[in-house]
């Protein structure tokens, strides 16, 4: 039987979504829940596979169980084992041949960056920073070049290990509101730290570092050492996951405000 | 001299505002990254003791020093001896008269509501949480009986010390949005656990287990002991202080955004 999960997290106390040997993965603590509800070992499979200190406010994952269980004990059942920043929205049985990763067909992510003279505090770890203020108009104008299907090695890790660096970003919106900035980036799928460097490469535009016409020749140049640093995973969250109707999920999108009016 | 600071902190990890024997309290941290600056031991007052759990986007303190050092040591320099969930927003010299506390006219507090079946992961330990739908019509009917000059001793933790139990609650309004509601309070002061037990109360309200005009008689009454239970204190924030122009202090009002859209 196989069964798929919305999940919520804040990843500041985890190593990434990942599984790792010190059992400090997102994947790590959701697996131990799973394994006392189902009284059994469960491998779980994420829609996105995302790095440290990055959260959630909507991944989706299946995996296999052989125990028949309401979907209540797939959800309560699980929260009640899992750390309290880790959380079940919803569960449900799928279709057999349904694949978390594999079957999403585009992936939202949201980056808050909060932009004031002094670090944020009440949120720390959970927004960006950037200490003087952005010209959002030219961030937006550099933006535009990112939107569609390109070779994005300019703004690839470079221990990434995708087949092929083109993907297909279709949404890439800028929102400004008191202290906070909020991109909203749409994509097939993305290169590993793609979202922090594409962040990072508009800061310095906004900041006046570089024009905004700069982007499209990173972009073009496929070069990752020309680009702005990575920025801090911090204001990162996965966001929602599309997939075909034929799956039946439930909606999965939960878009994050921006922390500060 | 006498300084003063604009403060916002994540209460999570704190015993409240209040210094503690074992040094886990807001000001414990505050008195020992002051201490680094000034090179000697300072007493901060606050205008909210807040308590455990409790946040604040924006708190103001003052203290005595006799360093003379710039402005942006007692920010940039405190900071950087602070835990990364406390910051200072702003500090400047003020009149040696001056008192955060006694001189604070009115305090606003938002309490922050996730409304959905299971509990907040994402935002564990930053909202409060109820896991049914509420009557939000019936809520605010009820909560216009609190607005004004009461005894709100129906709304007392048994071991508040204030001397007396009357109080000016100048708001109290509730916005609603997607998953989550918002209190907004507004009042010369409160008495200890006053919105928590509030909102408790709204919560039955809301949850249909008593008629909007309980809240009325439970204020007349003044019996803490027929009232709902005191909710948790993740969803609370300390978001400004507002004091007579004549001290010249900056705006000190930061509301908190709803978390999720």
């Amino acid at each position: 039987m196989r069964l798929a999960l919305g999940l919520e997290y804040c990843g500041r106390a985890f190593t990434g979504w990942q599984t790792q040997p010190d059992g400090r993965g997102v994947q790590d603590a959701l697996e131990r829940a799973l394994a006392v509800i189902a009284d059994a070992k469960i491998a779980t499979v994420a829609a996105g596979r995302t790095d440290a200190g990055v959260h959630a406010s909507m991944q989706v994952v299946h995996f296999d169980a052989d125990a028949r269980r309401p979907d209540t004990a797939w959800v309560r059942g699980v929260n009640a084992n899992l750390p309290d920043t880790v959380g079940v929205l919803w569960a449900l049985q799928v279709d057999s041949e349904f694949h978390a990763r594999f079957d999403a067909l585009r992936r939202h992510y949201t980056y808050v960056l909060s932009v004031r003279p002094v670090r944020p505090a009440l949120l720390a770890g959970r927004v960006g920073w950037y200490h003087r203020n952005l010209d959002v108009a030219a961030m937006r104008e550099a933006a535009e070049a990112l939107v569609g299907t390109h070779d994005f090695s300019a703004f690839r890790a470079s221990e990434c290990q995708a087949k092929s660096p083109t993907r297909t970003l279709s949404l890439l919106s800028i929102a400004s509101t008191g202290e906070a900035l909020r991109f909203d980036f749409c994509a097939n799928a993305y290169l590993q730290h793609m979202i922090r460097n594409i962040v990072g490469a508009l800061v310095h535009v906004g900041a006046g570092k570089h024009p905004p016409g700069w982007i499209g020749e990173l972009l073009a140049s496929r070069d990752r050492t020309r680009a702005a640093p990575t920025f801090a995973p911090d204001g990162l969250y996965l966001t929602g996951v599309e997939y075909d109707a034929k799956w039946r999920l439930p909606p999965a999108r939960r878009p994050v405000a921006l922390p500060l009016e």
